[in-house]
């Protein structure tokens, strides 16, 4: 999406999805240390004030950016502690894993990739939570191993989503190819659809 | 290592991995792009002139300190190039990229996790290959799964080894169950060792 050149008259939540539109292209062109609200301000073609009356700091945009993801991942993992055995809560968590990775793969890309945001991030004890929990869940019986393949089905799949070079497969492809690595390294078997 | 204060006496040579190892260190507690000379100078408590008898620039450091990783890739690529079918190919890759990345673990944590490092691995056309063809020798019918596989293997596996949540497991433990998973990831038979 284009920044217009002007204040945006359909109404403040429009206004502030441009916002966050907008502040989401910065960070990724100059990282989120290196964006300031007076940039966001000047792309938008509206006064730092503007801005101000949505977003206090940097920190909350980022934290406006990320909320969706947050709460679909809260879903994710409240749907899997719900089954009734560690490997369909595994396959539950991974399913959900693989889908909120896909959906979400620019984000991640960004997340992943810029020490501000990693940094940034630590300071909310809600979203270090968030990225524990999945590793629980997918580590079946607590042992090295199962701790070793969750680990490593959790940061393959989000690096692998979100990698510039996996970007032309479709995102369907994706999703299945990963779904079925996932349960291959957790050693979960194929369930039907 | 502790710095010592003085210059050592026991030759360049000695002198030489005394700055490589403290250079490593400052890169990993200030960045590659927040370590300078001067402060690899005042840490090891010799001139700056004497790191210049060494290393011109930063950037020759950090070629350096990745040389030896650099060349081991080299003879693993060679060697997994050698195999006469493609799954051979793939799991001679597969093995000697396990046993590279927990050797070398600390080193990838810097050099996955830094964009200064990162940006600077961009100039050397050499390295850039050393990303790409692993992921060619693991993938392999070509097709869209078999990329996706493949790149979830690397990625995953680079990622586990070096992740600081990883390292209190003993060495020999990650290089067995990261094999394993490569393995079942990348649908390969389990070979006698």
């Amino acid at each position: 999406m284009r920044a217009a050149t002007h204040a945006d008259s359909r109404g403040p939540e429009r206004t502030r999805q441009r916002l966050l539109d907008e502040a989401c292209r910065l960070f990724a062109m100059h990282s989120f240390a290196g964006t300031s609200l007076q940039m966001i301000a000047d792309t938008l073609g509206v006064t730092k004030a503007a801005v101000y009356h949505h977003f206090k700091t940097r920190d909350d945009i980022l934290t406006a950016v990320i909320q969706p993801a947050i709460e679909e991942m809260h879903a994710i993992i409240t749907a899997a502690e719900a089954q009734r055995t560690p490997s369909a809560r595994a396959d539950a968590m991974l399913s959900g894993l693989v889908d909120l990775t896909v959906k979400h793969r620019g984000l991640i890309a960004m997340i992943g990739t810029d020490p501000g945001v990693t940094s940034a991030l630590q300071s909310h004890p809600d979203v270090v939570e968030l990225f524990r929990r999945p590793g629980e869940l997918m580590a079946l019986d607590g042992s090295a191993e199962a701790e070793i393949n969750a680990t490593l089905a959790l940061a393959g799949i989000a690096t692998t989503a979100s990698s510039p070079v996996m970007q032309h497969h479709d995102a369907d492809v994706l999703r299945r190819c990963l779904l079925a690595a996932g349960r291959r390294i957790l050693g979960l078997r194929t369930r039907k659809p």
